[in-house]
Parts: structure tokens; C-alpha cells; sequence
């Protein structure tokens, strides 16, 4: 293995530091037009162009994205109205109909032999607003969001640039790739929605090898875990209890109670039982019901999240929260409907992927490996995980430090070290060539 | 009508004086020997054995009694067991058969023309623990309740007395009676219980003029409302919510908790809407839940009322109420038991029959008439008044004064001036009389 | 009294006549013009223009609304942007600095003798977008609102052009007024927000009798109620709950649980326990909580009425209430914020001068007394009716049938039949002229 | 080590074999007459009889039971009743003064040098109905207990006779005991009530290396854990609500509903978060509220545990815990009182030790290791364990199989292999002499 890979890791080197300038201009026009989960239209159509400049086989929209696996699309008015803006921000016309209603994936094809190895690059925005803070960088160097209530406040807009930047360094090394890359360039992780409708597309049936990296702003630049695990299985969604007004003076046995079914069924989510097999978690993390002060509200709306450290785990909350829906909406003669947002399962990275991965790691300058951390959150590369393994490839994710201002994920002032960038493309691309070589 | 009532005006008058003795002697051995309803064993063989002695038609058990409209019947132990009580304390041999099992109602008739006038009288004890104070009349006097647990604290076994006083009182003026009396001696008034299971017999559709008395010890002696009303109807009812058990450290998912259910149904009950159209009640008032301290709770006992100021309203309540409590069972994946325990309809007296015997009151001597209260309590006279009422006839309920010390009802010192009993055979025989003449 | 009348029957008569085509047009106006609650300005300051012009002395603003007793006001920038409408729409130049900031009361007096006569009418819309439906008369005849999300949907357009009728009527029978008589516009009624600060302001301490009109989509046109009662007393107020967010998934104990506060809020207010000394009501109408799925919710805002058939009542239910919410923070460790948004009192309209009012509406053409209702609603011209009468004064609601279309008050197709407008001034002169003559 | 074992093995074994039958008949016996927490005054008296035969130094009573950290202490008729039974039933007359009135531990202490070796010994029973069946082997052989209402369904019974084994076994073999051994038999384990007041009493701050052994009736005969983990910190405690009484037909605002409150904590109990850190758990085990179903809930009992997979996390319940019940408390105007009724910490074996223990257990016939489990459970060993380990000692707690018929624990068929008995001696014997070899 060594001797395979000592050929190619000089001219690796050079290849990324040539590329550092054209990585940091990406980034920042991404996030400049931050575009949010099912509207990357702009987004998903340049990073199309360039894959085909860069001579990748590429595919586009409903090719890559099955329609009815898609979870937690915005109503038709947001897809056109987005779509529109794209246009009118320098979407890429030969791309942009593909794109169109909310197929915003892309997936990028190097080579056509054994082993085939995927690189998943999620590339959606956050629904917030930026900081206008004058010391926040983007607004001091001219790169803040111009799209209002969207913003890359969890480093996408950097995964964007580093798969274009993989793509490019490693079609200057294709002698070198025996095998086959996949990029895959998935919209809507925001949520846990969008991975799923790629996976049902079937883009992940052929991988060998599943690669995924995050960039993390509260670890120092540098620090790398490969492997991070700990993801829980979630399932978002939505619950509207439809119930009938009445006057609360004048006749108030005549309103079935919308808000208190809700309230009840808040109250009772929250009190399923822990269970035994490990950690399970519940938000009700809004609730807006009724109408007006003196009318017996008739509806409410739920958005909902169960979490499980495990599928199984997360699939036992998800049960007994419709049930305590139901019975809820039953106890005020309301209607119920649930309404699927987004998921992910739970997945574990392969102990010898991941360090097959840090073993490359630790062969690159400034890559320091940090311990892994505790779990919560949710991510739905998990998915992709999950269907390699059980076609009986292997998959990681990897995390890398990029550590600025200390500013969380999902905040205003979020921003992270763009020093970042190329070290990233260093370590996939260099991953990606090692797994050609066994 | 005056002409008619002055014949016997005078010889009333004496017969009362009479049996004056006989009735607090009656009163205390009832009071003694008290019995809880549906066991009026002894009671009712003694009211049996008295009406057979005073020459009237009497009949006793099955026939006055419909077996599947009896309410709240205790466990056959506690009848069996209370049954040979009653055979050890005196009970009547000739009558003890007829009312075993729980058929503890006896109905006297004397005459049989027209008009057919009914005086319910309602016989048992509550479930209550009398006080032994020394300076609790019936401990000083030698009365106080043998049987432990049982207690009269609500004045029926002077009712009792007093109906075998009408029934001796207007044996011996036959002659003034064209028409018919019927006296109804009740059991498992306490709890709503009794009324209706004498009502399916059939035992008040004869009836033409169908009285009620109840005495009150938070009145002065001799102060009367005849027409008391604002009876609200009521369901009494218990229910039953059986979940699964489990280790609440080691299995917390495994259970289905039956405590939880039943603390989601009590708060849900008690925020049923108030209705437009009256006053309506609700009350848990016990709640049983749970195994140990460890277990997740599989069972719940839940002793439940409704209340409305009419009959529809508490249909409104108890509807609603079943909903809520099928509702919350769902929820914890329990199953739900409801047990009727008791009910009863709201009733309006009938104003021209209760001014009659008001104008009777006004003309014997101790009587004053005090002002109707507010209503919130209920009484299973109602079930005979609508019965009635629905055939054609007129019916009132009458409550007469007989406060002593103040104590309350139901509770462990009542007490009632026993001057009240006389008083009570004196206006009930003049009314029954008096309708005679009209 | 009758040749006191006599006199000037027949010229009001003719008075009123004259003045129908302009209650009509200034109805119109207004309803075109909708000005929701404390954003009176245009209205207001064309009542005062209009009442100046009649020879009336007038007072507007702070001298006649305490500012500290205003409840429910809108936020500064709202009142702001309607104040510029106003200016823009047409309001009295005038008048418009002295109504800035939410004083939008007008008080015209006529004469100074006594007795004074008080009458109270209402001004301000609601918060409602007014049908724009063909068939809805507004938009055929083209006086449909023109200010978005304000509709004059119940009546108060009426009621203003009516007081301005009663003044431009009586002005011209002053000769017949040796007392006073007192127009005062109130702003706000809706959410009964409104009259507490003129009440405040003192502006019905000297009178002696006080009247309120209202018309009722409901009843059939000349269909009236003098002593229209069954107001509830009633507190609207608002709840906020301030917990502490926290990450759903990774950090769940962390955050301090605003929206489960506020659902174990809704569930024990709604089970206050009902009064024994009569209705009660509680409504929580609106329930907004929480930020993003994944996020404990940090804030829940709660939109609360209570309400009761006297003032006592509905005190039990408001402290009952404050207690439940406090209690409910103190469980999840929140802050909670009340802030009260309207009130009224119950209040019963004075039997003898009701009375006096049906006498006069039934010497005169098209009247018809109907029974009154049951309540439920409420209103804040109790505050006036308490005031007068604790001064020792009398004070009657009257109510004015005036049906169309059968569209129900605060629905966005309410509409009233304008032939009520002069009935209404003419039963409304008609009374106080009669109050002059005893 | 291995030659200072070497000079023992056949001399233990020769002694376990001997006391084969005495271990029998003694756990026989402690079956039979089964004594709950805290009345364990026959158990304790025989047990210091047989230390003191046996030679060894021994403390009974207030001497090893500190009084005021005794939790869940039975009232004082029954701790009367109980001890007069165990002197009705052959308890030890020199001993019986000595643990009357809940002092029922027993310290015996062999040697005096160093090091201190400490085994605890668990001997109450459970509050259970035996089972009467036939084929139940206690009803069969004729040790079923004779103390209705108590039951040894945890195997405390053996551990108590295991106990006496070891004392028997190693006062033969003294000469191999440089160091000390301490048997610490401990009352109230069951609702880990006992532990704290023995730890407060000082009577493990001179161990070096503390031993607990449990039987397992869902292990083989023969299967072992040396450092048994996973207990959970735990607090049982309840919760008593005092409200008011009122009548919930005629005056239902007048009560202050405990039972409402009592079913609001139960539920906002259940929601209390899940925590970051690690696994947690409550219940409300029982709920017992309430008078008469026509009476507003004047009262309310609730048998409540927290767990924590440390004591931090059951910490964090705890307190959560109490401000839901104060919070539900205030709601509803109910005064509130926590009663502790047991704790227990989370504790972690020692690896050395556990390794040591485990070591000389593949030494002896018949011992087979198992994995360790998942946890759940809560134990009151663990206070003696963190106190030696807090002083700088060791501690390790052993389980060892017994499997009989498959019964679980605290089930009232629960038995087990008495073939674990001269095992257990075995075990813990040569434990503890390796232990001195050091």
C-alpha cells in the first residue's frame, strides 16, 4: 500500500495548494447566494457545470433524486419563487430545469472501474438570517448572505467547494484511480430530508467504499476524527389536530378544543417511557393553536421530533408518540393528521474504514486525530451508510476541525477557518486514492 | 275541600300523639341496627312484618325490585354476609328469604280506589364509622349504631319510622281514604342507587299524587319547603383502566401505565367545557393506582360522578366523560372498564301539587314555610317523580326540619330532634287526606 | 310626562327624517374607513369636527382617556403607521395631534342644566379582512373596507353615525333639553379594552342616567331590548412563559420547557372547578410556543379570557387562573409575565329605567319588544353602567334589531340593515327628552 | 500467592463440605420466619447467637445502626407487633432487647490485624404472599413462611445462612488469617432502606476490601460476575398533597383538589428530560387519592423512585422531581410533604478486586464466568462500597447463580438452588483468605 501511494503524494501536494484559491472564491459564492433545502437551485446547477468541465459524468435532478422519497418540501410558491431568484443570481441555464420543483441533487462520475468509492457533499442552507454584525467576517470581506432568512451557518457552503475541489484534483490524477469516484452532491440534509430520495434513486447501490465529512467549528483546525458516530435515528413531523370553533362565552360545549387536545398530547409525548435499551429522546418544539382570545381553538399544529440512539430505539418513540396523538386528538373529537418531515436512521461507521482513513490522516502534515464524543444529533448520511453496508460495502464519516471565532453551528455569526478547505480535499482525495490500491 | 278536611282534622290530631312513642322507639332501633344499602335486611323484614300487622297489602323483593336495574349492588360476600347479620340481629324469618341477595324493597297499599297517592320513603345507612364521643346522643341514649361501618347519618331511619307511622296513622282512618296509599320503603338511596330498580317494577305507574319527605338537620324543627328541588341528575359510575406491569428501573418501556392514563383522564375530565345552558359538575373523587413502588402501574380505579342541572346536561357531561376516559386509555395502550354505580334524573316538583301541601303545612300548627335553596346535590326520588310525571300524575318532594346540634349529614356525629317525627306523620297523613278530597 | 312629550313629537318626527340620508352616507364613511381599537384617529377626529360644527362643546384625548387605564394597546409602530393612514384618509387636521398615541375618545356635551344624560357609543373595527365576495353588499355599493385587516363587522360604524344623528337632532331641540346631554365616543369596545380609562377620566361622574345602544344582526329590523343584560364580567389577558432553549438531542436537560409550562397551564385552567353561585367561563384562546424542531422550546405565549356572571365569579376564575399559571412556570423553571389586555364588569341594567326606555320605543312606529336572551358575551359599558349607578345614578343597555342577511357579528360578511339608523336615533332622542320631563 | 493459597485449598474445601447441611437448615429456617425490613428481629438475634458461638467479636443494635439515617421505618405498632412475634417464635432473648424498635444489623468482627476484609449480608424479606401451591418446593418441604404478609423472594434468606457459613468456615481456619474479617448483616435492603444507617454508624470505615455476594435465581448454578455493575443511584421517597374537602355537587369551587394536583405531577413527573449524560428513570409507583365520590380530593399519596446511572443523574431527577410536586402543589393550593423512604447510590466495582475475585472463582470447581448485563437495578451496597472507596479501599460486588425453577425475584413462587450455597461459602471463603496473602 505505502508504495502505491508514495507515487502520487507529491504531486497530490502540489495539486491541492494550486487549487486553495479556487476552494475559498467557491465557498464564498455559495454563500453569498445561500440557497435552503430543496431550493439549492443556483447552488446545484453551478456545481453541475463544473463537474462537467472538470469531464465527470453527470447527472441532474429526477435521475438522482426519487420524488416521492422526498421529505419536508416547501409549497410550490417557495420552489418557484427560489427558483426564479437562481435564475436571476447566475443559476447555470442548462441545468437549471432539471433542478426545477425541488430535485436539486447532482452526482459526479470519475472512472468506471473497481472499487467504486462515494464522497457524499451535502450543499443546503439554513433558514435564519445572518448576522449584520460589523465584525462578522462575511461582512467585513463581502461575502454575507444577500438572500435573506438563508444562511450557511453550518459549513455546506464549504463541503460544496471541497467536492468540486476533490473532483478537481483527482481528474488531474485519474491514472492514479484505477477505480471510480462518485461525488454525491445532496440537497436538504438540513431537517434530514434529503438523503433519503437519493438512496431510493438508487446512487448509492454500486459503492464500495462511502465517504462522508463535516466540518466542525468547535474543534481546532487541524483535529479530525474518522469514524464519528453517535448519530441517533430521527423522525421529524409535523401533527395538525383539527378540531371546531365556538364562542368561549356563549357556547362553549360546542367547540371540540384543538389547543388542549394538543396539550395534552405535549405533555404526554414527553412522558413516554425512557427505555431500556438506551437513549430515546422527544421535542414538541413548536406549537401554534387557536385563533382568537374568545373562540375555543379550533386547530393546532405540531412540530415534532423523536430521536433513538438506535433505529429500533428511535422507531419505538415514533410509535407510541402517534398513539398519544391519536388518543389525544380522540379525547376532543378532533381530526389528526401526521405529516412525515424528515428521518434518519441510526448507522455506525466500519471500525476498518475509519482507520484505514486515519491511517492516511496521520501520514498528512497539520491532522492531529481527537477522541470521539458523545452522541444527539442527528444526520441523514446515515442512509447512505446504511445501504452500503447492507450491500455489503464499507462507510465512514469524518469530521474536521475548522475552529474561527467559537461561534455555534446554526447561529448568526456561525463562520469557520477556511484554512479548513484544502486540508479537507488533502485528506479525502488522498483517502479516496489509498482505497484504490488494496 | 275544607268541609272534607274538617271530619278528621281532630282525630288526626290524636292517632299522632299516639304513636309519637312508637316512632323515636322505631327510629332507634333502626338506628341501631343500621345497614347499608341494598343489605337492608332487617329493615325491611321488620317494615315487612309492621305493614302485614297494620292490615295492608304487602309485597317484598323480586316483585318490587327489577334485578338488572339495580345500581352499585356490593359483592355477593358482603350481601351473604351482611343477609345472616340480619338473621342473628332479629329480622323477620317470614320475609328474610324474599330479600336476600340484595331485594331489600317492601311496598304496603292500603285501599284500592282513586286517586292512588305514593310516599317514597328511603331506608338505608351510609357506609360510615359512627362516632362513640360520649356526648353523642345516640351513644348517651344507647342507640348508636351496632354494625361497624354502617351509620343512619342521614336521617333515613327516621323516614322509616315515619312511613310506618303514615301507614299506622291512616290504617285507622280508612274511612277518610276513597282512594289509595301506596308507601314505597326504599333501599340504596345512599349513592343513587335504588330508586330506579323500583321505578323498572313498575311499582309508581298506578300512581296519581307521589310524595317524597326527607328530614334536614341543618334546618330548625318545624321550618319546611315543600317543593324542594333543584335536583341535579347525575351518573356515578367507576372506571377501570388495566395496563401491564413491568420493572420501572430495569423494563420501563414494557409497561403500560395504567397511573398515567388515569392522571391524563382526571385532568381531562375535569376541563370538559361548561355547558351554555346550565350548571354541570364532574367529580374523580378517588383515584387508586399501582402496585409498588417499583412497578410500573398496571391497574387504575377511578370512582367517578357527573352532575347537571338537568337531565341533558349531565348526559352532556357523562358523554364527554366516557370519550376523555377511552381516550387516555388509548393512549397507554390500556384497556378500559366502565361500571355504572348510580344515577339519577333532575326533577321539577310540580308546583300546584306542592302548593297543596303547603296550604295542608299552613294549617297545622309548628309548620312555617322557609325559602328553596340552591341546588348541586342529587337524590334518586327523581326516577318516581318523572315516572309519574310522564304518566299524567303530579309529584313533589318535601323536606322538613329537624335540626339538633348542627352536625352535617354524613358525618360521624349527625344527629336529628326527633320532634320532627311526629311532625312528619302529621303533614304527610293531612297531604294524603287532604288529595283524597278533592 | 305625556304633554311634556307631546310637544315635540311631531318635530322629531320630521328631524329625524331629515337626517336619514346623512346617518347612511356617514355610516359608509366610516365602515370604508375601518380603524381598529386606540386607532380611532381618522373617526375620531371627524366625530369631533362634526359635533363642533352642531354647537356642541367638545373634549378629545387625554382629557377624556386616562392614559394608564388603556388596556390592550397596539405597539408604538402600529400606532404610528395608523395615525399617518388617518392623516392620509382625510382625518380632521385639527383634531389629529390631540388623538396621536392612541387617545381616540371624544366627548360632546350639550346644555348644562339637569339631569345629565349620558349615552355611550362605541367606534372602533376589528381585526378582520372584510369579505371582498360580489355579492357582499360593501363591495356592491362600494363602501367595502379599504384598510386591510380592519372590518367594521359589528355595528360600530352604525353606532357612530347614530351619535352624531342623536346630536345634530337634539342640537335642534335644545328649546326641550333644560338639562344636559352627554355623547362620549369610545374607542376600543373590541377585546373590551376601551372604556376602563374614560371611566378613569371621570367622563360619566356627573351623570344620572346612562344609556348604551347596540344594534343585532340577529334580530328582526324594529325588534328592541331596553335593559338588554347577561353581560359576564370578564379579564383578558395575556401569558408569556420564558424558559431557556436548549439542543433537543444533544442537551435536553438543559433547557427550560416554555411550551410543556404552558400546556400543563391550558389543561388546569380549563379544570378550574366550576362555581357554585353560578357560569363561569375560561378560554385559552391562542397558544403560540417554541422556535425550531430540534430546539426545547424557550417561550410560550398564552391568550387567556375569563369570564363569569357577576364580578366575583369571574375574580375566582382570574385568581384561580394566575395561581395555575404561576405554578405551571415554577414546574419547568420559567418566568411568567401577565399582561392584561381588557376587562369588563357584570353589571345589570337598572329595571326602572329600562322601563321608562320600552315606554318611549312603544309610542312610537315599527317597535317591538322581544324577550331577553341568555348571556355569555361581554361588554365594557358595564364600566359606565357601575359607575353611574354607584354614584347613585341609573343606566340601561338597550339592544336594536337590525338583520340582513343573516351574517353573523365578527364575520367577514357581516352586514346590517341601515333603516335601523334612524329608528335608532329616534328611540334614542326620544328617551332623553323624555328623562328631561320628570 | 499461590503457596499461601496452596496451604489452605484442601482444608476449605473439607470445611465447605461439612457445613452443607447447616447451611440448609439455617436458610430453612430464616425462610419459615421471613421478617420484613427493619423487624428483622428474630434473623438478627439468632445471627448474633451464632457469631458469638462461633467466637467471634459481636455488635448488635444502636451500635452498627446509626438511628436518624434509618430510611422507610415502619410505624411504631408494627415494628411492637413484629418484635413480639420474633420472641413468640424463638428469637435469641439476649439479643431481642438489643434490636428492638428497628435496630436490627449485626456486626461480627474475626482477628484484628491487617488487612480488614468486610462481607455484607443482606437478610430481610420481602412484604409478599407466599405462594400456597402445591408444588411451590417451600410448601412441599415445609419451609414455607409462616408470617403471612412476608416472604424471602429474594434470597436474603441464603445470603443470611452464607453469612454464618463464612463465620463457621474461617474461625476454623484462623490461623491463615493474619488480617480481619468483618460480617456486616445488614437489615432494610429491600427499598434500600438499610445501608445508610450501617455506613453512618462508621462500621465499614476500617475496610480495606469490601465483598457482597447475591444469588440470582435467573443464573445457572455455578455462573458468577465478579464486579456486578450497573446500579443505578436511586431515591424513594413520597409525596403526600393535603388540600380541602368540600361537596363537589353543592360547593365545588370551595375544595383544594389534591387529586388533580397529585395527577398533574404525575404526569409533568414523567416528562422531567432525559438527560445528556446517561440513562434515567422515574416512576410514580402508587397513587392513592381521594375520600368519597361526591367529595373534592382533600388528599393525596404518591410512592415515587428516581434513578440515575450515576448519582449526578439521579440527582438531576430528584430535584426535578420535588419542583414539579411543589409547582403542582401551589396549582392547586395544596400543602405539600416529602418522606424519604430509601436511597442508594451508583457505585462502580473495582477492577482489581473484581479481577482478584474472579481469579480465585476459576481456581474452584464448578464456577464458570458470565457477562456482565445491563443495569437498572439499585442496590444499597453501594453506599458501603463508595465509603471504603472514598477511605481508599477496595470494593467489588459478586453475583453467583442459583437458577431453580425459572421464578423471577420478588415473585411469590420465587426459590432457589440451594446447591449455591456451600458455593458461595466456598467463593467467598477462599476470597477472602487470598485476600490476606498479599
Amino acid at each position: 500500500m505505502t508504495s502505491c501511494n508514495a507515487t502520487f503524494n507529491q504531486r497530490l501536494d502540489r495539486l491541492v495548494g494550486a487549487v486553495t484559491g479556487e476552494l475559498v472564491a467557491c465557498r464564498r459564492d455559495f454563500h453569498t447566494y445561500a440557497e435552503t433545502g430543496w431550493t439549492e437551485f443556483r447552488t446545484a446547477s453551478l456545481i453541475a457545470r463544473r463537474l462537467v468541465e472538470l469531464g465527470l459524468d453527470v447527472r441532474v435532478g429526477r435521475e438522482v433524486i426519487a420524488a416521492d422519497a422526498r421529505m419536508g418540501l416547501p409549497a410550490p410558491p417557495t420552489l418557484a419563487g427560489h427558483w426564479a431568484r437562481a435564475r436571476a443570481q447566475g443559476g447555470d441555464p442548462d441545468f437549471l430545469d432539471a433542478v426545477k420543483g425541488g430535485y436539486t441533487g447532482v452526482v459526479g462520475v470519475l472512472g468506471d472501474g473497481d472499487p467504486v468509492v462515494g464522497l457524499r457533499v451535502d450543499i443546503d442552507a439554513l433558514e435564519l438570517h445572518e448576522s449584520h454584525a460589523a465584525d462578522h467576517r462575511p461582512v467585513r470581506e463581502g461575502f454575507v448572505s444577500v438572500n435573506d432568512g438563508a444562511m450557511h451557518a453550518c459549513g455546506h457552503d464549504g463541503h460544496a467547494a471541497i467536492g468540486l475541489g476533490v473532483a478537481s484534483v483527482l481528474s488531474d490524477l485519474r491514472d492514479f484511480l484505477p477505480g471510480t469516484l462518485k461525488l454525491i452532491f445532496q440537497p436538504a440534509e438540513e431537517g434530514v430530508r434529503g438523503a433519503k430520495a437519493m438512496v431510493a434513486a438508487g446512487v448509492v447501490d454500486d459503492v464500495d467504499y462511502m465517504l462522508g465529512l463535516h466540518l466542525y467549528s468547535g474543534w481546532p483546525i487541524g483535529q479530525f476524527v474518522a469514524g464519528k458516530g453517535g448519530f441517533f435515528a430521527t423522525d421529524k413531523f409535523d401533527a395538525f389536530l383539527i378540531g371546531e370553533p365556538a364562542h368561549a362565552g356563549g357556547n362553549p360545549q360546542a367547540g371540540h378544543n384543538a389547543l388542549l387536545a394538543a396539550a395534552t398530547a405535549a405533555l404526554n409525548l414527553h412522558a413516554i417511557p425512557r427505555h431500556r435499551d438506551g437513549a430515546t429522546r422527544i421535542n414538541v418544539g413548536k406549537l401554534i393553536a387557536g385563533q382568537g382570545r374568545n373562540v375555543i381553538p379550533p386547530s393546532a399544529h405540531m412540530v415534532i421530533e423523536t430521536r433513538g440512539a438506535t433505529t429500533d430505539l428511535n422507531a419505538y418513540m415514533y410509535q407510541a408518540a402517534i398513539r398519544v396523538l391519536e388518543a389525544a386528538a380522540a379525547a376532543y373529537g378532533c381530526d389528526l393528521e401526521i405529516k412525515p418531515m424528515g428521518g434518519a436512521d441510526s448507522a455506525d461507521s466500519d471500525v476498518k474504514l475509519a482507520g484505514r482513513v486515519a491511517r492516511v490522516a496521520g501520514g498528512l502534515p497539520g491532522f492531529e486525530a481527537r477522541p470521539a464524543g458523545r452522541g444527539g444529533g442527528s444526520e441523514d448520511f446515515t442512509y447512505m451508510m446504511r445501504r452500503v453496508q447492507e450491500r455489503g460495502g464499507l462507510a465512514t464519516s469524518i469530521g474536521l476541525g475548522a475552529d474561527l471565532n467559537g461561534a455555534g453551528h446554526h447561529t448568526a455569526t456561525f463562520d469557520f477557518d477556511e484554512r479548513a478547505l484544502p486540508m479537507a480535499v488533502h485528506l479525502v482525495s488522498a483517502a479516496i486514492l489509498d482505497l484504490q490500491c488494496s
